[in-house]
């Protein structure tokens, strides 16, 4: 089997890398690429350094074609939202190349997509399904959803065999990345652990959506596994907690007192923390699990970089 | 005021370029484009005949800047399907080129876009509204799906003002005219005033949507008047009738004896003919109007070319 992680050099790249070796000891390749590495891989793997928002690059990388592909590069949506060329480059353009560039080479090939709850957009009180009808407001959804749906037709027609999974926020990432908008729910647990006081910008009883990194590569992994039956746009399950409860979490799994005070940013608290109920039956009964509990995802966000 | 439409030479076009001196006297300039033009223009109009699939067309076309633009270009929902390359520049690449460099030019331009309601796909036996979840069924119903979710996005961030409209089969194109998979619902009134045996594929009780070309350039022009409180997609409302109803209503404008035989193509039928009702209320609140009754539409149908 021939494998290709895009944003392999990510937040979730990495999780999903270091889990690769593991999860395909047989791969007969295993190609990343990124805009740029900040580590050297491991002798297994191949590291191609590139920018996806070239057709060029697109076509020399794709051209040995692959039997799995996780296309997990993207602007984040903050930025992408500032700077519109780079984001209908990278977030748009480019997943409509890789998507036809692989199936061009290798029809039926499996593609993972790390697509976002930001599809949505206004969410409401009702419980969300997959089937929520979608209104983004924020280009990084719409172009998110703009991919799901291409891929969704090459599913049905069988270019491809594709899986889109709307992701959360995934916590905790490293305080030095920047442009999510949603970094607050990822500077809590390092904060607490660190036993430092943080201003977190939105209320103590902002309900939000939560998912580790290792958590998220369960998914990613299970979603590989995609068989015809499955629908080509999962909504995985995810934890629904008060960011208050989350920080009592942390606090209890790192023996830290919790130093956070809450603000009153209700504008943020709109988009990441009036989250309503999340219903993942389709994706539960499809082997998707989400983090076990609230101390499972404070300890697993703590883990790693 | 400056105006472009493309796709000026096709069914709807044609219609729409012949209502616009009278929509627009003041017009400082009307362009028209298309692959090629059947008939010359008016003096008033300039033509530029190209292909929206070239970028560089798009640049050079656009460069002026536009304050009003009909989208009506496209490669039909089956033609695209079996010519996935050809389907993918014109009705995908093409407006998102379009629109760019539309709003680029001009921004916040109006930019009236032809939708379709291909976009919704299977569509079960509940009243569809502009809400109901879009899962399509053809590439040409994905496109103009991803379309409609880039210029809503455009709309938000005040690049333009765009508006989508959901048309469904206009009646009558010409018997000339392929590609289209609903080519019966035009068929069947050429058939009917010409006092010509049918074998119409579908059953009689077939239910379709129904607008006829003169109701959808109405519907055109009164979009082109959208303001800033309006949704961005829009689903006008249509006539909802059987196709028998449909053949009978032409034989009574036309004085002609209907000869229609009707089939049992099950596939067809649940594609074309099997439409639950439509609660286009919201576009009704706006303004926007169906043909009166069914022999307004038989009439209407069958005037023109």
């Amino acid at each position: 089997m021939r494998i290709l992680v895009t944003g392999a050099d990510g937040f979730l790249g990495r999780g999903l890398v270091a889990a690769l070796p593991n999860a395909y000891p047989d791969a007969e390749r295993i190609v990343l690429t990124d805009r740029a590495f900040s580590a050297t891989g491991s002798a297994a793997m191949e590291i191609v350094p590139g920018d996806l928002g070239d057709p060029d690059f697109i076509d020399r990388l794709v051209e040995p074609g692959f039997d799995l592909v996780f296309h997990l590069a993207s602007i984040p949506g903050g930025l992408a939202e500032s700077e519109q060329a780079l984001g209908h480059r990278v977030n748009l353009i480019a997943p409509l190349g890789l998507a036809n560039k692989v199936a061009s080479q290798r029809p039926g090939a499996t593609f993972v997509f790390a697509s976002s709850i930001a599809v949505y957009g206004e969410l409401g009180q009702k419980p969300v399904t997959v089937a929520t009808g979608c209104r983004p407001l924020l280009t990084y959804g719409a172009h998110k959803l703009m991919t799901e749906t291409l891929l969704s037709d090459m599913t049905r027609r069988g270019a491809l065999s594709a899986v889109s999974l709307r992701f959360p926020g995934i916590v905790a990432r490293p305080p030095t990345e920047s442009g999510h908008g949603s970094a607050f729910m990822s500077k809590l647990f390092h904060a607490v652990r660190a036993g430092e006081a943080y201003d977190c910008p939105v209320p103590a009883d902002s309900r939000c959506w939560w998912m580790s990194r290792a958590a998220a590569v369960r998914v990613l992994l299970h979603a590989a596994g995609r068989d015809h039956s499955w629908p080509s746009v999962i909504q995985p399950s995810v934890l629904h907690a008060t960011i208050k409860d989350v920080a009592d979490a942390t606090s209890r799994v790192t023996g830290q007192a919790s130093r956070v005070r809450f603000g009153s940013d209700l504008a943020l608290q709109r988009i990441f923390g009036a989250m309503p109920a999340l219903d993942a039956r389709e994706a539960t009964y499809l082997g998707f699990q989400a983090d076990a509990d609230l101390n499972m995802l404070a300890t697993a966000a703590l883990s790693g970089d």
